[in-house]
């Protein structure tokens, strides 16, 4: 068996939020597809270790809003690569209220609003069904996980459900790679010689996090 | 609700087949989704009325063979467009025997076996959750729902999960629009001059069944 063949599968690539009391949180998700459309319902994969997961389980709502190619990929790094635990993720973001979940304004190519009809114990994630309450397309091309993975040079979160480890080969010779995301720096400019105030484009972590390899 | 943003979610194109008896069946899906890597789990989502359907909640066995952009596009016109109740769909097409499903010879960059561990019944759609039992990626490049689209110029078959009525305006003019797949022809020859041995390059219908509009 060659497990391989699951990198396959297409996907895109969304924000998934929620609400903790007043407090909008959220988290990356790849595996989200429609399961039906009379009503449209879709079907959304998260890690139980996530903290978007407890709030879904919680309160039933939460939105999804789909990335766009030209999406921040530092939007990634904050809700893919961080803890609403320990973070906000939304700090600096505009948002709305949409039935009972945050969106955030003006991101992606879109985004629909969801209420939990059920959900599927997948061990270690939770498949959530959700009736669409609401939504609205916004101009833009949809980021494909694929894309992001070679285009933005993106990595996985170990708690998505496509994560695999040792992902790709290393490449010849010695690479920076972001000790938090991933992400390997391939910039012109030698990376000794950026400046100390470079950070991660997409985890937007400090240099300091980089490591030779 | 303008529900034309869920059209911006990304899929890959696939073929599900499962036995009937000893004869080999199957459709085309792109609801297809990981859910969790350990053990490697996939979500399925089907229409009610395929053939296919009734196989898989009968015998708890299927494979998915992942398309690629290089796959003959006529596949998806036999697997998508034609009812196993009428039609043999794999004639002419190599297969073997993989955990209980078949599994057409190379075809596509890949291809895994499923074992049904669960199922949600989402209306018109069932979604089966299964345990991935072998599978082999093959070369090439996926192709995504959005290439079979805009590249390849098909259509949603009515039992899609995906499946919105007048997905695109009419193009001004004239056109010749295959009644069975909703295939539009764009090529150089005038559609009125090509032989009448011209069968449609999606589900090989004749040339009989396209209307001019």
């Amino acid at each position: 068996m060659d497990l391989k063949v699951l990198r396959n599968l297409s996907y895109g690539v969304y924000l998934v939020t929620a609400l903790d009391g007043m407090r909008p949180c959220g988290c990356v998700a790849n595996s989200i597809m429609q399961i039906s459309s009379r009503p449209a319902t879709v079907a959304v994969s998260i890690n139980k270790e996530n903290y978007t997961h407890s709030l879904i389980s919680r309160h039933g709502y939460f939105a999804v809003t789909l990335l766009a190619q030209d999406t921040d990929p530092g939007l990634i790094g904050t809700f893919g690569f961080q803890s609403a635990r320990t973070a906000n993720k939304f700090d600096g973001l505009d948002f709305t209220f949409e039935e009972g979940a945050p969106v955030p304004a003006n991101v992606g190519c879109g985004w629909f609003s969801c209420q939990v009809t059920g959900s599927y114990d997948a061990g270690t994630h939770t498949v959530f069904f959700a009736r669409v309450t609401d939504g609205a397309p916004r101009p833009g091309e949809p980021m494909t996980y694929s894309y992001y993975h070679k285009v933005i040079k993106g990595k996985s979160p170990k708690a998505a459900p496509t994560y695999q480890p040792e992902e790709e080969p290393a490449p010849a010779g010695k690479v920076w790679k972001c000790g938090i995301c991933g992400y390997i720096y391939e910039g012109d400019t030698p990376f000794e010689q950026l400046p100390d105030s470079y950070t991660c484009p997409l985890c937007r972590q400090p240099k300091t996090v980089f490591k030779a390899e």
